[in-house]
């Protein structure tokens, strides 16, 4: 295993102090595992809380800031954070207008997200929960029962935190971050697996000519495996699969996601493919992003996600950004 | 070699069709291979332009826009651009207060910029050339004379192009710029080689448990190779090097730079050790950068570029910025 660390078990505690330490708008618990926003809750806003495992960086400590997330509960690599941290982050984050989870459709933090609500019942915090679902590849999968949660879930946090800023009620950001989830689909491939700290070794193994199609973001099985193709032809895989299951037309938001351990300039040449299919359908991306967001690791390979946009989901879209990995107009 | 391209030989093209479609800010020239703001060149303002080989995204396409370039050229992968995207460049970018080359020092790069700066003595241009060098591992190199030019040239567009926005004439913009290189230094680490699309074959071998210490950006050998060891001590081997070099004191701008295949969670680690190093100097980090910015392909490994920051520098540092790959502030 080759990996720029300390020792294994203080991967995710040794990153977050580096993360504290570079981004002084956040306040960082390393020990507790809870990164929220340095200013501290927003009164009369919504709370956007979200977590996972980590792994997946900058999701979703890099989206915790104006505009996005209030809260992100890191779990360890590729495990989901406990029930205790998403308590103190609700409450970290509670500025009277109750506090949305924002969750991956993984049995653990499902579950994990679903016993933090519970015990906040006995205390003044209204909390909701959304479960994102948008990947197409595979129904039922190693840790999930249903569709898996991956690139909509960056969607669903940059829109529902828009709406959460100009003080929506919690039942309004909760109805809106449902509705990016029910318009967005995803599918994502692999061209080489990860390799996590803890046990040193590939979560599977590939053959050199080989790809896997459908593939989870912790290196879960997709659909198939098929053999390494051009970009244009694992890109028209990914959107046949999306199409079929959601017929892609209107306008769109597309993100090209890099797995980790992918070149910058592959994502830009996906993007081109991914632009040519669509535009063969007569569908229009009007918004888009291309870059690591939601990542595996140093897994290389991509994933892409399309929301079908409205106009005013273009507009919370387009509304300001500040946070480490997504910023604009402001 | 596994890759998600098309053909070998389009893999600069098809990434510019996908820049083009992703960022409609940009002007892409994509058969000609230069890359300028769409708003056209900016009347009594000095023009920025630089290049080099593809290969290093987001620089130095990503790195066109407000407060930055004003254009750039991408070489083929690892290859010079040629002059003749220089010369069309400055014409492109040109409002009439000159333009400024920022060329990385590397021998086909720095002749390829000088022919074009020849090319346009008989053009009413007037062209100044900065060279940036501040890779402290190698005197000479492979494709070098002298010291290598890295990350500090993120350093150099970033705050060249902040003053070069305030109307500073072309003498003061390639002056600032010359200091922002003098007060700059970097050393690379690399834990794999990477594989360019034309060969198909790693650029060079690293054993299981080893890293080549002063790696350049295109795998170029670097001090030597050492054993894999923990993120601390790599990194105190790097600022050992720096320090000795350019003492380390008073604020820093720092930036933790992924070589493309890093997980962002090993970045953020990285950081946090520089600044556990740089602490017990008494130096002070005052601005920073974490993140993929000069990459080479799918190379894991990090390098750390250090800055010694004027109030001046930090105030140009901060000024507002709107690229593909950095944007804060406007």
């Amino acid at each position: 295993m080759k990996k720029l660390i300390n020792a294994p078990e203080n991967v995710v505690t040794d990153a977050l102090t580096g993360l504290a330490a570079a981004h002084p708008d956040l306040a960082v618990d390393v020990a507790g595992k809870v990164v929220a926003r340095a200013s501290g809750p927003t009164p009369g806003k919504v709370g956007l809380v979200s977590g996972g495992g980590s792994g997946h960086e900058p999701l979703h400590v890099g989206f915790v800031g104006y505009g996005m997330l209030d809260a992100a509960c890191p779990g360890e690599i590729f495990t989901s954070p406990v029930p205790d941290q998403m308590v103190r982050a609700a409450r970290a984050v509670h500025g009277g207008a109750g506090v949305l989870y924002v969750v991956k459709n993984y049995t653990g933090d499902v579950l994990n997200f679903q016993l933090a609500a519970e015990l906040l019942e006995d205390e003044d915090i209204e909390v909701a929960t959304v479960v994102v679902d948008d990947d197409v590849a595979v129904e039922d999968s190693t840790y999930t029962a249903g569709r898996r949660g991956t690139g909509a879930t960056v969607f669903v946090e940059k829109i529902a935190g828009a709406l959460a800023e100009e003080r929506a009620p919690l039942a309004a950001v909760a109805a809106v971050a449902r509705e990016v989830n029910e318009r967005s689909r995803s599918f994502g491939i692999a061209l080489t697996p990860c390799v996590t700290p803890a046990t040193g070794r590939p979560g599977f193994e590939l053959g050199p000519q080989e790809v896997e199609l459908g593939i989870g973001i912790h290196g879960e099985p997709g659909r198939r495996r098929g053999p390494l193709a051009s970009a244009g032809e694992l890109v028209q895989i990914a959107l046949d699969a999306i199409h079929q299951d959601m017929p892609l037309s209107g306008d769109l938001l597309v993100m090209v996601n890099g797995m980790g351990g992918t070149p910058l300039i592959e994502l830009y040449l996906v993007y081109a493919e991914v632009k040519r299919y669509l535009d063969k359908l007569g569908a229009r991306i009007t918004r888009n992003l291309v870059g690591n967001y939601i990542t595996s690791l140093e897994m290389q390979g991509c994933s892409i996600t399309v929301c079908r946009l409205t106009d005013d989901l273009a507009r919370l879209w387009d509304a300001p950004v500040q946070t480490p990995a997504l910023r604009w107009g402001r």
